[in-house]
């Protein structure tokens, strides 16, 4: 089908040729390949972390977001790192991290206490208990990443990925997130 | 950085040389390259439906599956589809896509029968409410994700990121969603 096809479609859905809401307004609609592009990526954005959190709470009992947590706390220096900048690289909203640190903390995984250097913020410490937690969960998630996404693209096509995830991002605002 | 020295650092996060879980394992670390282009990933799959179910609700007062529900039945045979297909389409358990059609049902924008051919399967039925809230949603959905996503890769770059979604999907086993 041409481009031009598409255009006259101007349908939702790659399925359809007929009587769809695209047909009443003058938005621009997407064409079909793009539709259909599109609709991949959201499968995947809904099945990907799906896949990940379950694994990881099978096997370790940790969520996703908990695993990042840990894995983050365990590079940084100290095993620590301030509240503020680990909600930053878990992709958590302060609020959602402050639930989820409480949690971790409650299992030993994780303590908080103020910064030593400046009072108003807080730091959150990997425990050694965290550590071996995150050590007995590490090998087996990365094997499910592996299987479902590394191993499953060429070098070439997970680095564009990558790539054009940033970009993506890029155009989110996420300073909204509560 | 060499790959070589990648695997030698065996580094759960690419930030760090010290220290890590990393270090104690066995398992087949990732390298940085593949770390960092899987972060940016992760952080796609957290912020894009994120962005996308704000806007909605926002603008619409639809959630991002609340949205592909309508829209799906919109563009089938007399806005019409079975329960379980319903599900397929729109990355949904059976039961999550029950309680949400139900909730659906409450505000009219879609409806439940037995399915009239097999009255072991429920259809669900697209209300001209449900239309208009679709046609509504639509135009400002539309230019979000073009916004995000369309308009921000090249069409080659679209399409190769869906199709290397499909590729990661056909190794995701979605049959213990609940």
């Amino acid at each position: 089908m041409s481009d031009a096809v598409h255009e006259r479609r101007k349908s939702l859905e790659p399925s359809s040729d007929s009587g769809g809401v695209a047909d009443q307004q003058p938005a621009k609609w997407l064409t079909a390949a793009e539709l259909r592009s599109w609709l991949s990526v959201v499968r995947l954005m809904t099945w990907l972390p799906w896949s990940i959190d379950q694994q990881l709470r099978h096997d370790s009992g940790l969520g996703m977001v908990e695993y990042q947590v840990l894995a983050m706390l365990s590079e940084s220096p100290a095993r620590t790192m301030r509240m503020s900048s680990l909600a930053e690289v878990t992709n958590a909203s302060l609020s959602r991290l402050s639930h989820l640190v409480k949690r971790l903390e409650g299992r030993d995984l994780v303590r908080r206490q103020p910064d030593p250097g400046d009072g108003r913020f807080t730091n959150a410490i990997l425990t050694d208990q965290g550590f071996q937690a995150l050590a007995e969960a590490a090998p087996g998630h990365l094997a499910h990443v592996r299987s479902l996404v590394i191993d499953v693209l060429s070098p070439e096509q997970l680095r564009r990925m990558g790539r054009d995830a940033d970009r993506i991002m890029s155009r989110i605002d996420t300073s909204g997130a509560d």
